[in-house]
């Protein structure tokens, strides 16, 4: 049984929280928060206790943290964590500073552990059924991928300020699954993007509307679109053409129900948003977590991809600045 | 080039005239009807002329004519035209009265002619695509039919007093479809039936929503539902289990596009009526019978077709009637 | 937290052993079976122990029994624990004796204890929205249900034998939702059926395919399509026409992957059989029974339920042997 | 009646003659083209007559000549049927070279005629209904428009040498799309492209995947993505994200048979190309433009709408060409 200790009692604090507890063989030990109220909410929720970041570290009976504090406290996290001998899986993005991941990467290379980081979409059944069938030959040789991520909503302007920017918050989900996809990472990132959907995000120097073309060193073509808003719910889709055919992963709908009237035959919206939507993947996600220290196996997603989303993240953000392409090799 | 003198200048010899007219083998010679003025307005949009019904079956420059007129002359013309030796497209359903259509079709086979019946649903490319795949056991060996065949609204009540009744109008075209899918007719047919939609179909002695359950001498089962009113359109699908595996023919929309707002993800209806979705039906319709006459061959449907349809659908509206099964033996 | 010994440690035992153990106000507290070293594997991976279905009824510790047992045990534990005045829910169908089932009604209901029956699909999402659009007037009044229910595969013929044959066993539950969604029990049950799947069914007596029809007082219809085979999985529609539309609830996919090859454009099949499906369900109904225990309400599915889906599977039974319909108030 | 001379006897004069013949107030008057015997093999498939295209534009009992020549005799044949006075529609592109385009534009002028441009998917019932959507408010404001063109398989090479390219003769249906669809030409293009489906194709210099990233004035955004290769058809798609709901216009099937068996649930492909896909976009761009004609009204689609593409083509293939995005105020 894996003693973990969750770092972080947010939102998606408690999505990980459920996660360890309905796991067979892991146990949620301890969690903790910059508000130790939260910690407390959250531990009792789920049978544990709340201590402080640093105890839980420290401490030789845990086993694993779960790093799913604010994104500027990462990386300080995860090699302190890998320093103590923990084994780590760290929420997406590693961090908003480039520069500051890669110097995380080679402390944590250091202490010879590894990390897992969150992106939990490369476990979501659907995404891991297109890139199986993609792997079995079933579409030939990749060529162009198109990736589309809206959000039900925006975000209020107080965590704009702090997300580093659509590119590095929101589109590194989408970064990720075109390496997770295309099995290497772009030469060339091409961004462009507006405020479109809400006036206080332009003012902040942001955008919330976005399509990004990316180029492979064999010729291969991505097209990322990410938009804040999407009236009708959380919009995520990805599909391949390949030499031989296309793959596409549709939305997953709240239900299956059609209804046909004189206005028209209309069926469910897709799930709201990320809980939802991701929730058979955050399952699956740990599950693999746990797997793989369990069998001291390589973790199926490492802080190299971690960086290196961030690093398309980094150009593209660059590429909107100047309005021109930026090759991944500058950043 | 055929000549054929079109027989009944309804909205169904509307639909005719214009595959007559489009076909590159046929000219639409004639046009006659009950009401004179009804086939010069026809006669004159087609570019050709109105004469009466007894001069287009005498006139022997006409090859073949296409009988559209009212259910009660069905019988009547058919007999007379095969007996002038001509080629003939006969609508649906032959006759109201079983005992009639049987002499038709005792009288027409005394001419050595033949009678195509207008069961226009067997050309639809769905359907039709649907019959090949079974052929080519795309699914095994066949089970469990189910048509379901919904009108967009009813029909007036003058109609419906002169229909003959849902099982003989309105299924008809279904019993056919199963026939003409299954490969057989059934042993035993049960029918029920309600008026739900309109009061005055009820008065008038005849139902509106029906269902009918066939079993064939095998042990198949066939399933009729049957609406005289679909809120939202003209529905008519067909689904087939076999032993390995499940066709199904779903509506043709209006167009392909989908709104998603917040109120949910939106379609285009089915095609309003049976003027559009059938369309490309009648069109195929006509061509096979163009060229089952230049080839000597047989026709695809013929009389026999339109009596055993018949047939089920009297034995449907007994079965109603009485509340139990009927074999069809018995009809 | 509700106490719960769950009787029966079989396959059904097993699904809501996870769902009890899940609930946060239910604990599992412990496991009988027919089989003892059944019982201990259930308890034992899930931290609960094994007893005599004896020792839990009289163990005044224990507030609440599961009874997923064989169903010919179920009449005689239902009068058991609720004489012992344990809330219950039990496993569809009451009985295969609709006598037994009805006594059985009369002597829970001396105890004046009341029993929740599990019809498990009416908590699935989708039907439960398809009955609240019904509900809230989106397709005005109901005319026409039509239920699609195929299993994946045929049972043994083991089972068969003592299943009380497929109106009884596995028709029972489109028996409860056309109930559930008409609102009523109809008047009149008129089945066909026939060994199309296995002749091992067909030599046990029992048919592996069959088509039912019920006609209510109001004239309303509904058809229920049953198969022992799907080759593409389980297949578990509900269709509902109405007065001013139509609510269909569809099959629930394996994922949303669509692959588009030059042999066609391929989605994933229904999920395969009834744990993978109905486990949103299963989660629901267990929740619904534990807070209408702890607030006092009436179950939403009651041992009357269970009788009236009985007598209808028990009159569909007698019309298919005797070929003809059957007046519920018959049986 | 309208008697229209056609210019171009190739495959999409084909399609041309048997709109200008179906429709009740045009007649196809003459053909003519650069090899004499085509242009006499498809006059007599229609009833008509070949001459030379001098003859027909110099005829003064020609109302309107329909040219479908090979592109680079475009722009001369727009400047001598207008100077004839003649009712114009002129097939797509207007011309290879924007300069070219650009003087008969101004050419055109001052004939004080006006000329319609071929671009028949305006005339798509389904982008047509999408637009309507759109005007009508369905979706709010428009912010992210995609436009997926894939061809079912590449042309010869011969045929791309003398194309234009992928932006010039394939894209430029997809700019005039944005066009219609946004009601504003972009300020800038972002284009990229390999060549992956054919080496023979970039051996010609030219690309065969392409992707396009345009920005409007306002901020809104629009991608196109190309490939002269989709194993499973032709794919025409349209989604336009808005600030209230999105719109798709999906692909037309060729039937709607739906397949399940144990490898899947398989429908049918997009319909195969263009003559089949866009059949009922090509009548209804020949009746809008009769219908222009005789009412005198402007023409839904203009020289200045063929040149607004064309320089967008023009400015995707810079932008291809030196890595960078071109303003479109460039061209």
């Amino acid at each position: 049984m894996m003693k973990v200790g969750l770092l972080g009692a947010g939102r998606i604090g408690g999505v990980h929280a459920a996660a360890i507890t309905a796991h067979p063989r892991s146990a949620l030990a301890a969690v903790s928060d910059f508000f130790p109220e939260n910690a407390e909410k959250l531990a009792s929720a789920y049978g544990s206790v709340a201590r402080s970041t640093e105890d839980i570290i420290a401490d030789p009976e845990i086993d694993a943290v779960l790093i799913a504090t604010s994104t500027d406290t990462h990386s300080e996290l995860m090699e302190a964590a890998t320093a103590a001998g923990k084994a780590v899986l760290c929420e997406k993005p590693v961090d908003l500073s480039l520069e500051r991941a890669r110097a995380c990467q080679a402390n944590v290379a250091k202490t010879g552990q590894s990390v897992m980081v969150g992106f939990n979409r490369r476990f979501d059944p659907s995404f891991r059924a297109l890139k199986e069938a993609l792997e079995a030959g079933e579409i030939g040789k990749s060529e162009l991928l198109s990736i589309t991520s809206f959000d039900p909503a925006p975000p209020p302007v107080e965590y704009i300020k702090v997300s580093g920017g659509l590119f590095r918050d929101m589109m590194i989900h989408d970064f990720d699954m075109a390496n997770f996809l295309m099995g290497d990472t772009p030469v060339r990132v091409s961004a462009v993007g507006s405020s479109l959907v809400d006036p206080a995000i332009g003012a902040e120097g942001d955008v919330d509307t976005a399509a990004v073309t990316m180029t492979y060193a064999d010729g291969r073509i991505a097209v990322i679109r990410n938009s804040r808003r999407a009236a009708f719910g959380y919009d995520q889709r990805v599909e391949l053409l390949g030499s031989t055919g296309m793959l596409q992963a549709e939305n997953m709908l709240e239900n299956t129900v059609v209804k046909s009237t004189a206005a028209g035959v209309t069926g469910a919206k897709p799930m709201h948003f990320f809980l939802e939507r991701y929730m058979p993947a955050y399952r699956a996600e740990w599950d693999a977590f746990v797997t793989a220290v369990e069998d001291g196996t390589a973790f199926p997603v490492t802080l190299d991809d971690g960086v290196a989303a961030l690093a398309m993240a980094e150009a593209a953000t660059r590429s909107h600045q100047i309005g021109a392409p930026v090759d991944l090799s500058e950043v």
